[in-house]
């Protein structure tokens, strides 16, 4: 998987590709990053990248000219690979949409200042859109680097351990069942006495019931696309009517 | 505003704060970010701060004692400020979350592994937690970095122009309308005249029924918790008589 991302902050994306898991899976040979100054790209004296908006208002506006300068100097015209741009008018980003776009082999990453960016730059380079949530940023920076850790997380061989991944909130649809490590005991609060059974079968079901139930008590808008056995509908359903007897 | 943040990997936050809105704001005096290592707060000889989870699955668990420990030496026991996990699992942060929390004068930010965290620590520390959206990310650093970077927007003072936060996509509960800067004409695309027109009353009425316009093509579930007047209901019904001759 290559990345190639269009910043006028490239400072921000740095310093997270040569940690974390991108940088173990580019130390793997799954993965290239590469960053693009769009400042570099702005071809008047004092490389001007943004201006105040036609109509007037508040806020700056990222010219085209650079970004269509940067973005054809590196990807060609029209570009080789999707252009997503980072922006709170976007497609909200899931891990649907994480798995969508994992199955590219190249992806440019355009992170506009959250005030905005020139209109045909939407028009005419960018291929797709994405937010990542309902809320405000200054940049598309960290939208940027929340792609690239969920889409790298699923490239086969990025996670030391396979089957990592599979258990995660929203990798299955539900959250997560909770998690318990060393010590047994700590100031009175005790592991659940299941897991320390060794009883395989009896942990994967407490487990699966927790991870039920949390949903249904947090996020039950989830488990309406969620897939779901025939016992997981009955222990729901035992659960709505007679919450205190659940067994889980 | 004060932020603390509990982290493995100081090195994932600290470029940011460095950078960005949140080195601005706190150049203005209005933002203090203290960076803690978790590992320099497990006991032990060899710093362990995680361990595989009783009852057997992949991954590693992140174990009590150090957040405990790092956290209440911090903070004090109990805790004398919300104490925030980032957690898949969590509410979902929405720009309505981050005008919540930015009424708090100090708030700790706990980064999870995505992987998991000791329940205990859930049950019995932490205050609240928030889920920046459904999709797997290796660790609690990028959505503590975004919680810090939308929060600290709202900070009266710390974006240099008082008015730039207002028309911001999900600030007015609607998207944005589109921005066009310099040049008029690009590659034969024009910006639309009305924008060069100089006539105020028309221009906003004309951005007004565009972010209106926009909302209901990309995002119609937002519009229906958005504060709307007679007027744009009158436009979004005319729109979705007649979608070709909206004059929009």
């Amino acid at each position: 998987m290559r990345f190639d991302v269009f910043t006028l902050f490239p400072g921000l994306i740095e310093p997270y590709i040569n940690e974390s898991i991108l940088e173990r899976a580019r130390m793997r040979g799954l993965l290239e990053v590469h960053v693009h100054d769009i400042r570099a790209y702005a071809t008047d004296r004092h490389h001007v990248t943004d201006e105040p908006p036609y109509g007037g208002g508040g806020g700056m506006v990222m010219k085209c000219e650079p970004i269509f300068n940067a973005v054809e100097s590196v990807l060609g015209a029209p570009p080789a690979c999707p252009v997503i741009l980072l922006t709170p008018q976007g497609r909200v980003f899931t891990q649907q949409v994480a798995m969508e776009l994992s199955q590219y082999p190249h992806l440019a990453l355009l992170c506009g200042r959250y005030e905005g960016v020139d209109e045909r730059v939407r028009e005419h380079l960018v291929t797709d859109e994405i937010s990542i949530g309902d809320y405000v940023l200054t940049g598309g920076e960290l939208p940027a680097l929340i792609l690239m850790d969920a889409i790298t997380r699923l490239i086969p061989g990025a996670l030391g351990d396979p089957d990592g991944a599979i258990d995660d909130s929203h990798a299955s649809g539900l959250l997560e069942y909770p998690h318990y490590t060393r010590p047994a005991e700590f100031r009175g609060w005790k592991v659940p006495e299941v897991l320390l059974s060794g009883n395989h079968a009896e942990i994967a079901r407490w487990r699966r019931r927790q991870a039920l139930l949390r949903t249904l008590q947090r996020r039950p808008d989830l488990l309406e696309k969620a897939p779901l056995s025939e016992e997981d509908r009955k222990f729901l359903e035992q659960v709505r009517k007679s919450p205190d007897e659940s067994g889980a």
